[in-house]
C-alpha cells in the first residue's frame, strides 16, 4: 500500500486531533493509502521534540522549511498560529506540496489571496480546516436544501457562542491581536460559520456588522504584573444578505457564559425549516411543511448509518457517532482522499480566501457603522 | 363591592381574552372591586349583536363614541384594528376614561405620541395590551437582571417567529398594509420583543434594520379573483445598541414555517444567563457562573408558587399555570387594579409611544440601508 | 338560553379551576345553555361564606344534604376529599342529580363500585374529574393510536412524579391516611395515568406493584409537637399486563425532587411511537416509522387549531394553550353538554371504579410481593 | 517505552472500536507504554486475514487458542460473540494473560463464575467492557451520589431503548438464542444498565421482572425461505430492590421504535436528583433542593474539561466530547494502565458475574411470574 508521508506545522490540541484522525482513518474507510506522521515542526528544538515523541511523528524539526522542502513529504498540515499560515502555505505551495491549512487561513484577505494564487499557480491540493461542514448533520440540512425539501429559502440565521474568553483571568495569547489573529471571535469562530453558511446558502453580497471588545485588556502568561490591550472582538453581530436575494444574522462570542460551543444555524424555507445546535451534535431538526396538517413539527433526527458518513463514525451505530471528532475524520478523510487521487477538495483556499474577505467586511462596516457590499 | 365598568371597542379574540380575565381576575386575587361588562362596540349593529351576546357584554352599539362619552363606562378597552386606536383613545382620554389599548398603540409615532399627551393631560390611567412582559418568568428573567445574578450585561438577543403568514393563500386584511397597520411582523409581533427589550435592558439608543416581504400580493378575503398589495414586512431583523451600550439584535417574522409562538429572548452577562422561548412558556432557563465549576449548566426553572404571579396561576401549582391567558389575567389584574387604585400603569402609552419609535426607526433604516439613531 | 344550576361540594383549588372553567365555556364554545353558580357547601358556616363569596357562588351551605336534595340543583360537583364522595355522590343520584366527581372517586373499589351502581340505577349523567384525559396531545395520541399509526403496540410506559411531599415539614392532612385518600401517591397521582392508560390502551389484566414511603410521621398543621404516620405510600411502581396483551409499566411518585408537574407516556408500536410530558403540556412527541429513512425523527407537534378541542383554547392559536386549566375547560365543557342533552359521559363512575380496582390491585400486589389479577 | 501485545478474538464493530482507543489512548494520555496490535483470531483464515489487515495487527490466526497461549501476548481481548467467551478467557486466564472480554461475560451466571475463579486462581487482571460507566457524565452522577448532593437516595430508573431489532427483515444471529447469547435485549443492552445500576447504587437484592418477544421467528441470512425461532427477549422490564433498600426499574427493548441509543438514569434522592440520556451524552441533568427557592431547576451540565475524563477528550473543550468512542477510549486506558502496573480493574470478572445473576434472576422471575432473590 502506497504512503502519504505528513509534515506538520504546529503541536497543538488540533494536531492531536488530526494525529488521531490520520491514524483512524484507514480503520473506517476503505483507503489504499496510508498516512505516515513523518516530520513534525514546532517553534523551539525543546517544543518540537517534545510534540513528535507525543504524537508518534517519526521525525522533528525547529525549522518548519525544512518541511516544506523536503522531498520526503506530500502533505503540509498547518496546525500553527493563523499569522504564520500563509508564508508556510505560499512555501509549501511553491515546493508542489498538497496543503491542510487551519482557519482562517490568513489574518488578511490579501494574504488569503496570495495563498489561493500560489497554490492554483502550483496545481498543489489545497483544503482548509472547516470541520463543521464536514458534520453528518450539516451534510443533511445541505441535501434537504438542494433537494428542495425547504422550498424557497426565506431566512438565515447562525450564530457561534463559546464562554471561555468570558473568563477576565485568561491570559493574553496571539489570539486577541488582530496582527496575530485577523480579528477575535470573528476570525476564531465565526470563519466557521460564514464557510457554513456559504455552504448552505452561497456567497455572501453584503455585510452591516456591530463589534464589541468586553474585555480590554488581558495579563501576560509570563508575567501578570504587565497586561497587554486587547485589540478585537469579544462578539460580533452582523445582518447578511446573500447573493440570491435571501437576508439572514451571523453572530459570534467567545465570551457568551454558559455556552459551551453552541455553533447554531437555522434555515427556513416556504415549505419547511431546518436548524442546529453542536451542543448536541449528533441532532438535526427538521420541519416539513408537507406533513399531514395534525402531526407537523420539527422532528428531531438523530444521525447514523443512513446518513452521510454515517457508516465511517467510529462506532457505526444511529445516535453514537457525529461529534467534534468524527468531523475531524471526516475532514482528514477527504483530505487523504484528495491527496491520493490529485482530486480537488472543498473547502479549499478560494473559500478560505472568500470567508476572509467576509470577516474583513464585516470588520470594516462595525468600524464604519454602514453596509458593505463584498466585491 | 365597588365596580368598574369596562366599555370594550373590537370583539375579535383578543377581545375574549380581556373577558375571560375580567371574569377570572376576582377570583384569582384579593379585589375589592367586580369587574362589569357594561357595553361592547363594533363596526356595525350585527356584530355588536353577535360579540356582546357571545362575550356576555350587558349592552351593545355601533358607535365606540357612545362607549367613550358614556358617565357610565369607567374602562375602555380598545382590542380594535391598530388604525382606529389613536382616534379612539384620545376621545377617551379626553372625556375622563381610563384606556387599556392594544399593540401597537397606533400607526405611527406621532400618533402614539399624540395619544400620550392626551392620556397626560387627562391624567386617566393608560395601559397597554404588551402582556407577554407579564409573564412569570420574564419577570424572574427581570428580577435576575436587576439583582446582579448575572453581572454586567454584555449581549441581548430576542425573536418573535410565527408562521401563520407562510401560507400564500392567507387573505389580505388590514394587517397587510402599513396605514392601517403600522407595518408587518415588526408592528404586530415585533411590538412585543420591542417592549420586553425596553423592559428587560432599557431605552434603544439607535438600530439598524433589515425588512423582507416574501409574499408581495394577497388575494381579497371576498372576492378571490382580486389581489391587494402587501406593503409590509413579513420578516424583520435589527442590529441594536442600548442606551447603556449593549449590543444586541431583534428579529421578527410571521412567515417562519414550523415556529408557531417562538417568542424568544436571550440575555448574556459577565456571571450568568437567561434564555426563554415562549413555546414552551412555563419555563426559564438560567445559568449562573456561581455554580461549582463542574455543575454548572443552564437550569431549566419551571415557573410556579415561588416566581411572580405564581399564586394567581388559573391552578397554583407549579407547571400548571403560565400559558398565554396566564399573562392576560395578570395584565389584567395589573389594569383593574391601578383603575380602582388610581395609580399608574407600566406599560402605559408613553412605552406605547417608545416602541412605535422604535418599530420606525427600523423601518427607516431598513429602507434607508443604514443606521439610524432614536431621539 | 337555560340554565344547569351547579351545586358544588367543596371550595378549594379544584373549586376554582371549575368555578373559572364555567364560567368560560359559554365564551370558549357554542352552548345553548348558561351554568350558574348556584350554591356551594363546605365543612362549616364560615368556611362556606367564604368560599362562596370568593368563588361567585349564589348561596352558601354547611350541610352538603342541602345541596343534594335541593330542587333547584341540576348538577352536583364534588370537590371535596376523597372519603366524602362516595356519600354525596349516592345522595345525589338518588335526588336524580347529575353529578361530576373528582378523582380518585372512592377510597375503596367497593365504595366506587356503589357510586357507579347508584348512578346507573338512577339514571343521571356522572363524570370523574380525570381532566388530563382532555388535553389536546393526549387526544391526538389517542387518535394516532386508534388510526393505526403505531402500528401494532408492543410497549407502554407511564409516570406521574411530583415533588411537593418531599418536603417533611409538610404538616399532616387527610392525603397521608388510607382511610381517608384510599392511598397516597397512587390514588392522587396515580389515578390519573391509570386513567389515562386505560383510555389509550384499554382494561389492565394483572398487575405487580412495589410500594414505598419515604417519610412516616408529618407533623400535625395545627400542634407542631405532634406527628401522625403515614400509611400511605409516597412512591408506587408497577409492572402491569394489559388486556390486550401489551406490557407496561406505571410509577408515581409525589415525592421525587425536582420533578414538579412530570405526568409522562410513551407508547410503543411496530410502526412509530409517541411519548408526552405534561412539564410541556402543549408538545406531542410523534415518531413515525413510515418517513423516508433519512428524516425519522420524533417530531415535537405544538398543539393548535388542528388537534382536538384547538379552537377552543383561551386564545385559539398554535401554541398558546392546552395547559392545566385547558384541560378543565374541556372537561367542564363535555359535562355541561352532557347534562344539557342527558347523554353519557366518558370517564364516567364506570371508569372510576375501575380504575379503583386498579389501585387496590397494586396495593394488595404490593404488600403481599406477588402478580395479582383484575376480575 | 515498554510494549503492551495485544491478542484480539474478534474482528466486528467493537474489535473496530478497542483498535481506534489503543492506537489513541498514549496520545490522549501520559501513559509509559505502547499497546502493540499484536495478533488477531477470527473464526476463519480469511475472515482472520481480512480483519487482521483492515484493524492493523501483525499477526492473524484461526485458532484462538494460539492467542492464548502464546508468550507474546500480554492482554487479550475478547470481543467475540458472547457464547465463545468463557472459554477463551479462562484458557487466557490459565495462561497467565491479562484480559478484557465484551459483556456480557458469559451466557449463564454459572460460566461466569468460572471465568471470575479462573482470573482470580490466575492472579491477572480482568476487565469487562462495560463502557458507560466509564462515560464523564456517569462519574458525575456517581460523584454527586457519593459526595450527598443528592441527599439520601429514594428511587431509581433506568431504560435503554434500541430499534434497530424493531425490523422484521433483519435476519436471525447468534443474539436471538439463548444458547448463544443469554439472551436477547436484556443480555444485550440490559447488561449495560445493570452494570450502570450496581455502580451507582451498590447490589440488587430482588427483581420481578417481566419479557416479550415480539417478533418470534426471523429468516436465516443465507436461505432467507428458511427462518429459525428467537428464543430471547426483545423487551425485558423488572422491578428491582437494591440491597440499601432503594426501589427503581430496570427496562430494556431493542425494538423500541424510534429510540436509537437511549440508555436513560435517573436517580432521586431527599435533597435533588440527576437524570441522564445517552442520545445526548455530553449531557448530565442535575437539580439542587439546595438552590435558592425560586431558582431550582434541572441544570444542563456539558461535559468538559472540569469533569472526570475530561482533559482526555478527544479535543479537550467542553462539549466536544463524551460520545461512544471517548468511552472506550477510556475503557482502553484503564485496561492499559492496569496491565501496566498489574493493578485490579473495576468493572472486573466480579462484576460481570454479577451481571449475569442479576439476568438470570429477572429471566427466572418472568417466567415463574414471581419475585426472585438474589444470593
Amino acid at each position: 500500500m502506497s504512503q502519504i508521508k505528513i509534515g506538520m506545522v504546529g503541536g497543538g490540541a488540533i494536531a492531536r486531533a488530526h494525529v488521531l484522525a490520520y491514524s483512524s482513518v484507514p480503520i473506517l474507510h476503505d483507503l489504499q493509502v496510508k498516512p505516515v506522521l513523518s516530520n513534525l515542526a514546532e517553534a523551539n528544538v525543546d517544543l518540537a521534540i517534545q510534540a513528535a515523541s507525543k504524537l508518534g511523528f517519526e521525525n522533528h524539526t525547529a525549522d518548519w522549511r525544512t518541511l516544506t522542502s523536503s522531498s520526503d513529504i506530500d502533505l503540509v498540515d498547518i496546525v500553527a498560529p493563523t499569522y504564520l499560515h500563509a508564508e508556510v502555505a505560499i512555501d509549501a505551495a511553491e515546493h508542489g506540496k498538497a496543503i491542510l491549512c487551519e482557519k482562517p487561513i490568513a489574518t488578511t484577505a490579501a494574504d488569503a489571496k496570495k495563498m489561493y494564487e500560489a497554490a492554483s499557480r502550483a496545481g498543489v491540493v489545497n483544503g482548509v480546516g472547516f470541520n463543521y461542514r464536514r458534520l453528518s448533520a450539516i451534510l443533511l440540512a445541505k441535501k434537504l436544501i438542494t433537494e428542495g425539501a425547504l422550498g424557497k429559502i426565506t431566512q438565515f440565521r447562525t450564530n457561534f457562542l463559546e464562554d471561555w474568553a468570558s473568563n477576565p483571568k485568561m491570559a493574553f495569547t496571539w489570539r486577541y491581536k488582530k496582527i496575530t489573529a485577523g480579528g477575535g471571535a470573528l476570525a476564531d469562530l465565526g470563519s466557521h460559520i460564514i464557510d457554513v453558511s456559504r455552504f448552505l446558502m452561497g456567497e455572501i453580497k453584503s455585510v452591516c456588522g456591530m463589534q464589541e471588545t468586553f474585555i480590554e485588556n488581558r495579563k501576560l502568561p509570563n508575567d501578570r504584573s504587565k497586561s497587554e490591550q486587547v485589540d478585537v472582538d469579544d462578539y460580533t453581530t452582523a445582518l447578511v444578505r446573500f447573493a440570491n436575494g435571501v437576508p439572514g444574522t451571523i453572530e459570534t462570542s467567545w465570551a457568551t457564559v454558559g455556552r459551551k460551543v453552541a455553533l447554531q444555524i437555522e434555515v427556513n424555507g416556504s415549505e419547511g425549516s431546518v436548524y442546529y445546535n453542536f451542543e448536541n451534535p449528533n441532532d438535526l431538526h427538521y420541519y416539513s411543511g408537507a406533513d399531514p396538517n395534525d402531526r407537523q413539527g420539527h422532528r428531531t433526527i438523530i444521525m447514523g448509518t443512513a446518513h452521510p458518513y454515517g457508516t465511517s463514525f467510529t462506532f457505526p451505530a444511529t445516535g453514537s457517532g457525529a461529534g467534534f471528532q468524527d468531523s475531524i475524520n471526516n475532514e482528514i478523510y477527504e483530505v487523504v482522499n484528495a491527496v491520493m487521487k490529485r482530486s480537488s477538495l472543498a473547502p479549499s483556499f478560494y473559500d478560505g480566501w472568500k470567508v476572509n474577505q467576509v470577516i474583513e467586511a464585516i470588520q470594516e462596516s462595525s468600524s464604519k457603522k454602514k453596509w458593505v457590499d463584498l466585491e
